[in-house]
């Protein structure tokens, strides 16, 4: 069976998590205490020389990256779907919004989400400002389109998704992006989706 | 004909550049003044939001971002060679690349080369730190193998190639890398192979 390293409050593992729900695939989630820094252990980093989660093992073939996961995910099990691999442009449109989401959405929104969340040190004005460009470009995009790429979702959609749902927790109205609170809805009406597990209360 | 929207000093530009003549394809090449900040004009940024080079219009067809043009440009052009995606598990690992070049090399390499180059504003010594870490991980990866993925060279290396073969530009001493710069000169081996236009002299 597939295993997931993988950990509760991050949104990373959440997109495979996530996909994995909409294929309806059985995994084993492998906790990884981040509190603990459990992701930067030797064992750990033997696995994914990165030190970060989410890395799937399936049968011994190791993918770290949630972009990468839900590639390799939607190349194997999506027959066909979220993953438009015979069509250079449509998986051309996929890969911009999968570099978007490595790259804007996660300086953006996952850091200024982290930084309020778990008092890391670093500049949060600066994170909150990328995370507004990047859901403004986000928003315009979508404003006359259902999904990021074409007329159906793909993993584009996923990846960018949970972070972009989560925007809040870093102090972002996200109702000032309409067209992307809309589209935040279409991902949540899937059959199959499944939401984040609740954060746990203060102390 | 295909038209790349393009600046010489850039290394996102030269991946695609370099992709272009490993794959004996024509284009026309449109400048864009980045002293100038002619990639911040309305005009431009309708054609990319992000405000970035490089583009690609291919016959009206758009696509931005250096991952995702080599992705396209190898999906319609590659025959089989650069992207193998008819195989999950390899496809997967191309795409872990295409976010650690997205992610990692932009703000490691490219940012701390971008800071001296150009004097820009910045943490200097956080992206020279971030490059020495991308690099060491590069390193480690390229030990026991020729390429990125598989046994051939794929879009993962020409996306990471460019800012690692830069990294001197940055101030960053690439033979402490030794497995990177003996892949390095694999890539510059490549029939087809260009390299990036000399710095203008200094004034």
């Amino acid at each position: 069976m597939m295993k997931l390293y993988d950990s509760p409050l991050s949104g990373n593992c959440h997109k495979v998590r996530l996909l994995m729900s909409l294929l309806d695939l059985e995994y084993e989630s492998v906790p990884i205490n981040m509190a603990e820094m459990a992701h930067k252990t030797p064992d750990y980093v033997a696995i994914n020389p990165l030190g970060q989660v989410p890395v799937l093992d399936d049968d011994g073939e190791v993918i770290r990256d949630s972009q990468a996961i839900l590639v390799y995910l939607a190349a194997k099990f999506g027959d066909g779907r979220w993953l438009p691999k015979d069509d250079p442009y449509a998986l051309g449109h996929v890969s911009e919004w999968l570099s978007f989401s490595a790259n804007e959405m996660s300086h953006g929104c996952a850091a200024s989400r982290a930084l309020v969340l778990f008092n890391r040190d670093g500049d949060l004005e600066g994170a909150r400002t990328l995370a507004r460009k990047a859901l403004g470009i986000l928003d315009d995009h979508l404003a006359a389109r259902e999904w990021l790429v074409g007329d159906a979702p793909t993993v584009a959609d996923i990846a960018n998704y949970v972070y972009a749902g989560l925007v809040h927790q870093g102090g972002i109205n996200p109702h000032e992006f309409t067209n992307v609170s809309t589209w935040l809805g279409r991902v949540e009406a899937l059959e199959g989706y499944i939401g984040m597990a609740a954060l746990p209360a203060p102390k």
